[in-house]
Formats: C-alpha cells, structure tokens, sequence
C-alpha cells in the first residue's frame, strides 16, 4: 500500500474546476487507480452541513469575517481528518475542488483579516497537510463569471453575489499564491476549449507521478 | 452611554449556572440595569445553529477535536461581533453562561490539543475581548453531575456524557485559570444553598462596580 497523491483545483467562479475534476477522475479510473472526489467546504456529512451554513445563511444577521473563516477551517478539519487523511493512507488519489489555498485567496482579496492568522488558521485545520500538486484554472474574472452565468442561470448564494472587481483580485491572489509555490502549484490557463485545457491538467498530473497512486 | 459590564459565569456540569444567571438577571432588573442573558455556544441565530452540530451530531463520523474547537470558535465570533459587543457598546451588562475560559478547561483536562494553540483561538475568536469578571461556581464534580442528573433526568447529549473523572479535572483547570488571574475571576463554593450561594455571586459582582451599567 503506497502514499496516496493529494490534488487540488483551484480558481473564480466558471474557472471549470468542477467539470475537469470530473474529467481526471475518468481518465484516472481508466488507469486504475483508485482515487476520491471531494471538495471544500464540505466532503463529509458535518463539512457540508457547515457548507450549508457558510452558502445559505439566510438569517440575515450578518456573518463576522472571523465567523466565517473558522466555519471554513472547522469543515477544513473534518474533511482533513474524516476523508483526506484516510484516503491519503490506503494508496488513493484524493481530488478535491478548492482547499486552503481558496481562504487565502479570498480572504486576501477581501482584506478582512491578516494574512498570517489565514495561515496559521489554516495549518492549524489542515494539521500540516499540504497538497503534492494544485492546479489554479486561470481565466479572466470576467469570462468565468459569464460562464458560471450560464452554467448556474440565476444562481443567488451568498458566496456566488459577489462582483467582478472581487474576482478578478481573488484570481491575482491565486497567480501571486503559485508564484510563491511554484514547486506545487502549476498554473492551467483555462480560456481556451475544455479539451485543450483539461490536455495541460493530465500534463501537470503526470509531471508529479501518477504512479505513486495504488493501482 | 456608558460602557457595559461583561459578566461570565463558568463551572462544571450541576454547578448552577444557569439558575444563578437567572437569579442575578432578576437583582439587576430590579436596580433598573438593562440587561443581556446569552449563552456559549450559542447567543445569536447562526451561533445556535453551530451549537446544534456541537451538542447533537448524529452523524456519528466522529468529531475532529480540531474542527470541534474550531466550531466553538467560529460560533464565538459571531456571539462576540453580533451580540456581546453591541450590548456593551450600548451600555448593558451581559450575563454569558459560559466563555472562552470553557473552551481552555475543556481543552486542558481533554489534553487532546496544545494549551497555546487553544489561547490562540480564543484570543482571535474574541478579537481582543475579555470579560469584566468570570464567576467560577466551584463544587465537587461527582456532586455537580448528581445535581445535573436530578436536573436533566437521563439527558444524553454528547457533551453531558463524560465521566465524572473528566469534570474533575475539566473543575481544576478552571481553578488553574482563575489563580493565574486573580483580578478577572471569583471563584464561588456552590456546594451551599442556593441562596448561600447567590449572596456570594452578587458580592463579587457588586466589588465590580456594577454602578458602570446603563440604568
């Protein structure tokens, strides 16, 4: 039984996370290789349910910034240590849409709170899990949003509201998080078609040894 | 408007928070103070509704001790941000079953996570807040679980089925806190009566300067 490979996707609204995880999962499951499909917030029954709280809080009280990101590392813990780690340990491939990259980048583009409590937060929930590879679907703000306009019609969640302006910082925080990184993170450019981007998400994997995945 | 005065009442189970809280709430309102009774975990819609997911997971997963603190976090921050700080901006006095001091005696006797890294969260949760004074009703733990029993017939939810070992333990962190900050805490022998009790609780709350409350 080898060590599993942990891989993110990361990227704005209509980036393609969804669609190109489902498309690996395929091309990982044709090679054998067992792997798991997950994503942030959420992945086990309490992640989502504090998913749910985080995207449909429907109160009205106003969330604090400080709220906000604990519920997202709280979900961060669960899914680290219910699903992520146990995974990891028997040999598979977990794939998971968004991880702590995401709080860094959103909250960076937000400017709430200081990036070093992000941080600490965030090894303080991951428990010193960090991804072997991330994959940051890049695409103008813009033209995600009018593709996740399409792919959602008039989807109105909390998180989905927010304008382009914000978006277009969040996916410099990305690009400025893999130039930090740039030995985990590799940077897909996503605006072309869905074969000639998902083509460099397989190079990148393969560069990082699909072969350490239990076949 | 004056500034509020920030009350915590802390202690094992059986120690008679909540009928004390009720009893002082009642002397306050007849000396005209205004003031707020809430509770942690909980105090606001969405900290309510975290409260829920720590007391009553059903889904038997198995909680993370990490994301289970970092819930009583995250349901800190919006207690903090969405009630206590208004209230006290507003000049009242707030009366909480329970603060951080609880996460840190838990968490001490549970010795499942690092002390600093718990103070740590606390610290940021309450963005810097301290109560005015924490009221440690202090009685045997084997004594105050008979009382809980009494009270809560065979109440099983997940936090209430602990070993009396453990809340004796959970009962000497709290008597570590409060000698390690003599100023901020009183620490109360609420093995008497009730009313012995209550004439204890008001006395230190008076050599607070309860004269600093809204009337």
């Amino acid at each position: 039984m080898g060590k599993g490979i942990f891989i993110t996707f990361e990227g704005g609204e209509g980036c393609g996370k969804t669609s190109h995880i489902a498309a690996l999962a395929e091309y990982l499951r044709a090679r054998g290789r067992e792997r798991v499909v997950t994503r942030e917030p959420g992945g086990t029954p309490l992640s989502e349910k504090i998913r749910a709280l985080l995207l449909h809080d429907k109160e009205g009280e106003g969330m604090s910034a400080r709220a906000e990101i604990l519920l997202f590392e709280a979900a961060r813990a669960q899914h680290v240590d219910g699903l992520i780690k146990p995974a990891l340990a028997a040999g598979k491939c977990v794939l998971s849409d968004r991880f702590f990259d995401s709080t860094t980048a959103y909250q960076g583009a937000a400017r709430k709170l200081d990036l070093d409590e992000v941080k600490s937060l965030n090894a303080f929930a991951a428990a010193g899990l960090e991804p072997d590879l991330t994959i940051v679907l890049d695409i103008r703000a813009a033209d995600g949003l009018a593709r996740a306009g399409l792919r959602d019609g008039n989807a109105a969640d909390r998180m989905g509201s927010e304008r382009a302006e914000f978006y277009e910082s969040v996916r410099s925080a990305f690009l400025r998080l893999a130039s930090e990184n740039p030995e985990r993170f590799a940077v897909v450019d996503a605006s072309g078609s869905k074969e000639e981007t998902f083509a460099k998400v397989v190079e990148a994997v393969e560069r990082k040894g699909l072969a350490k995945c239990r076949t």
